[in-house]
């Protein structure tokens, strides 16, 4: 880019600079293979005033169209040959071996391996590791494989921005890191080729950060579903032989959603008051957290995110009994028994109060979430300054708890300490759900003492309590990273 | 870029190079006019740390602060005499004519036109070819005009980052290029200066990929809703004297969307049958498929999106319906007519599953259909690896399907064979929508049978039967794209 | 990144350049602490091919494997005497007296402050002004600040791509800038380092842009609130002694919130109406708007995002309703009262046209609002070109405002004129909230006469009527900016 800048600009000559300007070497890049890859990459390099050459085994297979006009399209031999260039392997890694012929001709170049790996439990060497043993005279380097044909035509877009790269040859990698950067894409250098191998298995990967959030949400769901079948289906039936299995298709999953809601979203906040606790202890921030605190803090977007999804759920649920059979029936028969009664239903002015009051609290803290949800988005988020961040991921994330548990708790009102709640001595899921919550509620206001949140600050602004600084650091005070 | 950054920073000699460093050529830019997209483009200019020089009729009409202090306001004489710089104009095509005093003195410049078309069907030269016919000693390039002044002031974001640029000057060409590579921007090579025509409409395009599948989705829903009509208000009041128009407002809609939901849904996943077909019946993916076929992939984003919308609508819809004044009505007179009847409502067991069921399934796939559609924002979807945008779309698209069906057949339950369901001959909506999604889930299944999916799983990997390939290519295997 | 990329590339001798290719000064880094945002930092400079060396007072107390490997730990004193580099100040302001020792090392040299301010409303030097005066001889600039860590290790995202440089040294900053240009972010040039100040306290800030529109929300809530509070509680308890207190957790919050989602909807649609009829008035495009007005206008997205919420509260609350206890109550003495009376309901012909319609109205108003609350996302409003973007936001918010209109008319229905409505002389809230919008909209309807809207169009592109233009000027057209 440099290069042909300053070159023609200088002499300016229009004459001779519009006759095909003379491309220094790091813009002429080489496609070996003509598939999806390739022409994607072809038009994305085009577009971006590099000089392409695509080669391949049949020119006249390749239907006209197919390619930018500006591709040149060569034989694989005469490809190869090209000085002073990037050869991208544009051919899935079980053909390299068809190009062992070309060896001498490809010696000394720069070979990108675009390839991912076939599974993500492979042995033995990955593909670029192979593709250097074949050539062993070419500086192999492993890339680009992350960005797929789409995000090559369409430009870069944010997420798929970041290119990973590894090589063992530095300038090898350079130059690949340069018109990755030219391409509009975010080069990470990733070290040796060694690293190759997670590199090509990194498109493989399913959700890695929701995998471990999704099965503790799955286990929550499954424990409360269990629990409130063993309470309120099976053991009514066995011991009263009431049988109220209908039950299980909405109203047992439309109890355990809250509750798994209730509990994840007390995950979220339960991993920062053990952050902040093993601060206060050890009086440093400089020392590691235990891996499994780690871990754990890294899940609590996607566990917050899980939360919302119960939560919602619940709401829809909640706000579609209307339409069950069951709700219609109930109401029917409630009128029909208030004319046998040959009175008018008496207010209630407890129950309005209550229902009302539940409802409030259960929508408010639906929306604070979903709130919570929209900046969860990286488009949003990453519009948020640091300050904003932790607002609306602290403030209002513990508001949302709140509301929650206020939630949970006008639902229960009084009946949640009658004795007749707690049949076959099984307290109601509710009340299961909300003892996580109310303890995080407490344990966060307790962090909030004036003693105890002072020393926090000073020790997350880089103080450290006596026993931790060698005396030898201690004056002047060590100059602590932001 | 290149060029101020190796030259004062290899002597660096602060004392000389702080007193206004000599920027080369290729970092000044003159801007002629002095409007929004002007100042817009200047802000940003400036921001890159290029030189600005704002050409303009009235200099002192322009009230200080208006422009950066950086830019230099000049008359349009002055900056147009500027040497070796890029020229945008800022101004209205048609009044391109009132710089034609300035023709000498523009001679052998890069001229930027970031003007739009004032019509989208306009007949004759675009506004950059008109440009170079006025200016035909000039170098004009095309580009810019997709880019708003908002766009400018805020910096890049993804969307909009992408800059057509077209020319008949490659050097030009590159400047220009350049210059949007350093403000950026994402510059895309569009040819010649004949593209400028297309360049130029483009901005004033109204959703161009949404046209068709909004279309689509209207002339479904007035099928469904005249369906509606004619069998459930039209044809009762004419045979039977039964007037329920009532039910045009909300009734005949609520039966209509989720019949569109279905049909659209299905509409998404049957592109890909086809297409998969004919990589089976051709042997191979390496001949292009018919157009019709690739726009309706192309539209497969949109019609998910709109099928969503549909099924969102039905969903409020239906939650709405104790609302209405209806179904109040409808639930006095049962608990009247039942008190009459002098016996308590029966208890409905299937009636309780069956309604349960049908809210399960219809609330499940509506919140795989918004995983879906959340999915789809750019800033997510990016962020997702092909892995993980394959089970998204295919998986849970499927997992939608199934559920939206199963929601519709718990709804018809034996109703739908009872004989009485078919008034007037004619099949209830839902009926008449769940047949091409059941035939649609069909032919996907018929594709999972492993003889069919092997064969077709080695054709996308690059495989092709033998008619497909000419006798000498066959040896070696040919090296096919990834 | 010209340098290091011609260099080795033409002599190409990997041999040589695979042995730790040389360097050029500006591609070198010193970054003096070693917290969180040093290593982060690092990290990215690293992977964007800069060679960085971390200096730090005590080497032996960082962990392996904190930093990259190729950064090169070093003490402070060896680190800051790298010559031509550019030394990262990642370290609290307050020991930046700690490095005095250094002065003399550091001369001459590029000192980058990357420090917040500790408070919004500081006196005083910023921290870069402080540390210029601590380093007189050494050329700081400011910027960074606005990046978190977390940015800096998943690479650049369109939010929080722009970093804003200031600095008194116009040949440091400009080396500043190309670093953080060569990182992946976009630079923002705000002048000497008095600016700082501001910078610093950028990332304090706590939504400046939402604190006007969530004031004025809140505002107009407690008005309605209190209005409704008064008219159907406090009079009615007071004159009649009419208990209806439990109102006020539900009922009252659920009338004004629709009626705050009217009157904020209709204040995203009055400045530009203002801006219209001045336009109109003066004949002239080129004036500014009074200052008022530009902020009015610049808070439009934030009024119709709340106006979205509230408007969507109010839809959550109202299908709430039959979960309420007081719904059950009124349900269950409404079928017992028919009873009473002996005869079924009669059938409410126009009572079932009125709820279904504004039903519609409302769901659909509610949709349409939903749609432009997804275009005021930035990964989706990116996307749109400008047409797009005037379609969405002017086409479907005024029907958006028509559809609320009509819903809150079909509400209101003809019980809004009756005397019987006007209890204690005080109109519904809902009658108060409808007049600003139908004023609105009837503003707008006028703005589209053709007469009017003619020459609004001529004037917003750039035609001015006499008065406004000196007459030296007039002839020929001045080149007005697109």
């Amino acid at each position: 880019m440099a290069d042909d800048m300053t070159a023609p600009l200088l002499s300016d000559s229009e004459s001779s600079a519009d006759a095909q300007p003379t491309c220094p070497s790091s813009q002429t890049a080489v496609i070996l293979g003509s598939g999806d890859f390739s022409r994607s990459l072809a038009v994305r390099l085009v577009g971006c005033g590099v000089r392409v050459i695509v080669g391949t085994r049949c020119v006249n297979r390749i239907p006209s169209g197919l390619f930018p006009d500006a591709v040149e399209l060569k034989s694989q031999e005469e490809a190869a040959s090209q000085v002073d260039c990037v050869v991208f392997m544009a051919m899935f890694p079980e053909h390299y071996s068809s190009l062992l012929g070309l060896r001498s001709t490809l010696a000394g170049k720069v070979l990108v391996d675009v390839s991912n790996a076939a599974e993500t439990n492979t042995r033995g060497p990955s593909n670029a590791e192979r593709l250097a043993e074949l050539f062993p005279d070419c500086l192999v380097v492993k890339g680009f494989n992350t960005v797929s044909a789409w995000d090559l035509q369409t430009g870069a877009h944010d997420g798929s921005k970041q290119v990973s790269i590894c090589s063992d040859s530095a300038n090898a990698k350079r130059k690949v890191v340069q018109m990755a950067q030219h391409m509009g894409f975010h080069p990470v250098d990733m070290g040796g080729l060694s690293a190759s191998r997670e590199i090509e298995v990194a498109p493989l990967r399913l959700f890695p950060s929701w995998s471990g959030p999704v099965l503790v949400t799955f286990l929550l769901f499954f424990f409360f579903y269990g629990y409130g079948f063993l309470r309120g289906v099976l053991l009514p039936f066995l011991a009263q032989g009431h049988n109220v299995f209908y039950r299980l298709a909405l109203d047992v999953v439309n109890e355990s959603l809250p509750a798994v809601a209730l509990a994840t979203l007390a995950l979220v906040y339960l991993p920062g008051l053990f952050a902040a606790s093993l601060q206060l202890w050890r009086g440093t921030k400089y020392r590691r957290f235990p891996s499994w605190l780690d871990k754990w803090m890294q899940c609590r977007k996607e566990l917050g995110l899980l939360s919302f999804l119960c939560a919602a759920l619940h709401g829809v649920f909640s706000i579609c009994a209307p339409l069950r059979r069951l709700t219609q029936h109930k109401s029917i028969n409630a009128a029909y028994k208030q004319v046998e009664a040959g009175v008018e239903e008496p207010w209630d002015e407890v129950g309005v109060w209550r229902s009302d009051l539940y409802l409030l609290c259960g929508v408010l803290g639906l929306g604070v979430l979903s709130l919570l949800a929209i900046t969860s988005l990286p488009s949003v988020g990453n519009s948020l300054n640091w300050r904003e961040f932790t607002f609306v991921q602290s403030g209002l994330g513990y508001l949302a708890l709140t509301l929650s548990i206020m939630h949970t708790l006008f639902f229960g009102w009084d009946f949640a300490f009658h004795a007749k709640a707690y049949s076959f001595y099984m307290p109601p899921s509710y009340v299961v759900a909300a003892a996580l919550p109310c303890a995080v509620l407490v344990c966060r206001c307790l962090l909030l003492l004036p003693f105890i949140s002072t020393r926090l600050a000073r020790i997350r602004r880089g103080w450290e309590s006596r026993h931790n600084c060698p005396v030898s650091q201690r004056h002047p005070v060590v100059a602590n990273g932001v």
